[in-house]
């Protein structure tokens, strides 16, 4: 949603960490304190033992609301869910290259209906498999954990995640692109300007840092901004290429 | 939740059919008309071609109300879904005879946590698949139509609907058992009575019918109890065996 | 396509025993023949170990014969197959009991289109699976051999193959219903006098009856047609129900 | 192996209840004893979550012993394992109907190269799905357990298991049929004599029995052959029909 | 079939662009033509919604013909698919990486039988697939459109389609092999200079060039070679490697 | 088990060449020939056509032996078989990458009991998939020929085995790192040389060296370790990294 040049970081706050009996008075808070977008973690159960929300809930939300769809699909069938974020009206759809089949065409189905196209990748995944549906992508989607499992305690970002998105930011810059990198997984003050100083632009938020409980959403968001910010000014000098 | 001697039916009203962005007002008004069971469809996309709700809804639901959650699962892992329904903490569990494998045992896990187990059945099914599930079973949930399409607009009510509950009663009865007989699909103040009379003790409803625009929930249940009350009083005489 | 009662029989006669590099030939020949439909045969490589046919010779079949299609799915994704055949207009289409899941719907989607609905049956499948969707048949395909495994020289017709054509037969009888049973496997001049015995009214023949080498394919039929009648001839009495 | 009309039952006894880590000891020690054959359950993994026995073992123990194999397959390929427990050697080779696809043909391949072929069936499965198969076959199976968890203590024997013998054995009386039924699943000295009166005939025998610690394996197997006839005197008078 | 450095191309006419009503025929105009191999796709309608062509076609096709057969299996049981093009007999068999699980063993099995062997890639499959796959690859099919979804009418060629195939020539270069590249998917005369140039050497080609009506299919073929020498003209000096 | 730099190899002595019947005595003479682990391969019927060993025999071996069980999973559900062996007590666990999903969090799984956890490769797989995973990684296990098909006699080495093994090695260093790499497949006297020479530390052995016929099995491993010996003679000088 933005440009990895600018300094404005993509803020994308996680529907499944919000007060899911009252969407839409969270919904009305998210859109005040000026949250980016609304990041929907769509699991089918057979992805990952999980399937924490559901379609019907997503379509009345889109009744009520102008915040951008930021939508994760961890789906085995991803044409089924594709079609229907398309038909419910999403502003960015992404799917994980590991469960798609057909990647070049899913790509192209979204894109087709004027929705921004991302490719998730699990922490483990070569960034050779990027090669050649950069063509074809508008964002890339880097799981920081292992997607599905975010609920578990014990679940911790992994080891590698700065070298991953400097990786896939210097992998990115070598086809002379300069799109967003995603990041998603434990994502909280302290880890946001490393995170953001390797190149990643938007970040997945949820109850460690928009929604901790040490601060209002619209405090939460300027404090996420500040260390964004802090972030920016570690960047590597200008990117030759 | 009943027996089907008594006149009593039991009112289970569909959680698909609130406003999924004011869950926690929905759970108020249907504790005060006297809704029987919050019945909960849970579909994984792969069982039919649709999600309409996730667990994360279902477990902050839980939390607020002492409502009885009749879950229906329309899933294909029952093993994962049925534990995840049981540590949630609901009253009643119905899994798929089609889509599951080991039968007998998920009816035991479900018993042996003190929750009532219930058998759905697609609608053509043979009733010949309840022969030794009886001895486990503590309801019948027929579909009255193609499970998961309840959203398109022309599924309807199948032709068969009256002759498969009659059967229904019938099989149980030979069994010597009086355990409720749940329907479920276009379950409305017309075709209540006939259901009733045919031996269904159990009704799924939604915007037909509790959430009919016509009235209140509190009234729509009235009339529903009414259109029941007709349906017994058709029910053949005292079933001899 | 015809009723039991009526003394005509319908001959299906099988794509796949044909000289399938000159089919715009062998169709004029059916319909000079007499044929009363084209049997057509299609497998996805999943149901059984074979693939005989694909959708694009049907396609242009389609544009180049009013014979009407009598396709028989054997395959797991029976919705797929079923859209396709409707879309290339075939008059009938069963699928299989045993690879469906939403058979109640399969049945109505191929009615709403005006195309005949049947469903098939493996050699084993008990007949209590018919209960229900007698409400939504037009006609039963019994397998007399495994289906998918024709090609095989060792395969032979089921021994109990007039006991399940009467037993069907039967069955219907007793839902009050006169629908054809269509049989398929090693379908020839000498088993068809008892198949049309027991029940059946649909043959689906192929090289060991419309193309045996020892006749055209109008003498083949007509000797076809005078084993049928034989056959009729030693019908039991006007069925009482 | 036997008829149920004679008073001589078969004790397989299962080798999973051996002592793996010495085989050719405990064959030898089956022989003496007068064991009547070797049940050997084969579990993929994936019909059940277990994989108690190797290939590579029962290809072993072939070489050294000439105890009949019975085989006991709860796998989702049944065609590979068939043909590798018909290339090592079985006796016996029973499969269940609710993993198998092609029902009649699995039946075929095991009696066309001499070796017995039975249906093994879950607690639950209607028996009307024996109808078509008892032209094919030489015995079936019934568990009495849910198959794959006879490890886990908590697992129990089905209450329904006596009416579960019995109306099997009337089932196969109704077809004229006096093939033997084989029970498996906590059959021990005490159930013994009633799954025998019910019909049985074919006993699965493991640690409660044959490999009991109150006795050395003959004596248990004396053991489980009084308590047989026990219950051979408990049956019903010739049956009629 | 031919050296990349040659100046010959291998044109493979697609049978699914065919008169499927007269195979027999058109056999025999693309063996006047001076066609150099016939293209035969077969799919699974699981690997894509689609199921062009069946083996029974082929087989026939196989009696009447000496035109070599280049398969392209995009099926998910590629081992059954093989073996039934081997004992069909093709001179060329390419299945997909992205539904192959044995990829050596596969190759291996296409290679000890005579035939060549090789490796279909999805448009956006990294090419370090290859890696160590070359020592048993004959050749290399480069998808240029989704495979499966030729007939669809917005389906059209990857925009990276030269650099694609431009850097597959070079990766295998870095092998030091010279082995074929087929391209496939809206190879035009248009294109096909640029493909030719980038380092392919092999075309499938069908209604947009070799049955293009603006020509006999004789004539196309000649234009195809003329359109491919004027690529050939383009490529980059002596590769050194 | 070491390091690579150490001139002292591993030899890890499959189970399944052993004497199944008489594993105790098998486990006794591994012990005191001074094999240094018992490698066990398990393998599921689905991941490969075979099925050689089940987890009874090793969950018995286990509690009579203290060699290191090294155990090599050819299986579909790896979270399953991680499980097991882990509760079972393995001191090393290799899943393959090719049948992995979730693959951090299976590593995490493995790693966070204490146990090595180690990343199977088939022959073709690119070394890429190894990028992120070396920092959860205690080996990689390196298949020389297709997984699951030991047992065929036709089976042969790769031809790019000592290629591959000595770029896992470079590849690893480029990340600094000197972990072990396991050989697996027609390990033998004459191989083992060249294959200690390009990187290899840990040997998977069997019929062809440890269970030799010409030599006992501590004649055997004397003499591996003397191939190895020479084989690290001739390891390219100090590695710069």
């Amino acid at each position: 949603m933005n440009s990895p040049k600018s300094h404005h970081i993509a803020i994308s706050a996680s529907l499944i960490c919000c007060d899911l009996l009252n969407v839409e008075r969270e919904l009305r808070q998210m859109e005040e304190a000026g949250i980016d977008s609304l990041h929907i973690d769509l699991i089918d159960g057979h992805f990952s033992p999980s399937m924490p929300l559901g379609l019907d809930l997503v379509r009345q939300a889109r009744r009520k609301t102008r915040l951008p769809f930021d939508a994760h699909l961890m789906v085995e069938n991803n044409e089924f869910f594709v079609q229907e974020m398309l038909d419910i009206g999403a502003e960015r759809i992404a799917f994980h290259y590991e469960s798609a089949f057909h990647v070049d065409r899913l790509l192209c189905l979204i894109r087709e209906r004027g929705v921004k196209a991302g490719l998730a990748l699990m922490p483990t995944t070569p960034l050779s498999v990027l090669d050649y549906c950069v063509d074809r992508l508008d964002f890339v989607l880097l799981m920081l954990i292992n997607p599905g499992f975010a609920g578990r305690k014990d679940e911790t970002q992994v080891p590698y995640a700065l070298r991953r998105v400097a990786d896939c930011r210097r992998h990115l810059q070598g086809f002379g692109l300069d799109i967003p990198i995603e990041v998603d997984g434990r994502v909280d003050f302290d880890t946001i300007p490393g995170l953001i100083a390797a190149g990643a632009t938007d970040l997945v938020v949820g109850t460690r840092s928009a929604f901790h409980p040490g601060g209002t959403l619209a405090e939460n968001i300027h404090r996420m901004r500040q260390a964004a910010a802090a972030g920016f000014s570690k960047r590597p000098g200008p990117a030759c290429g």
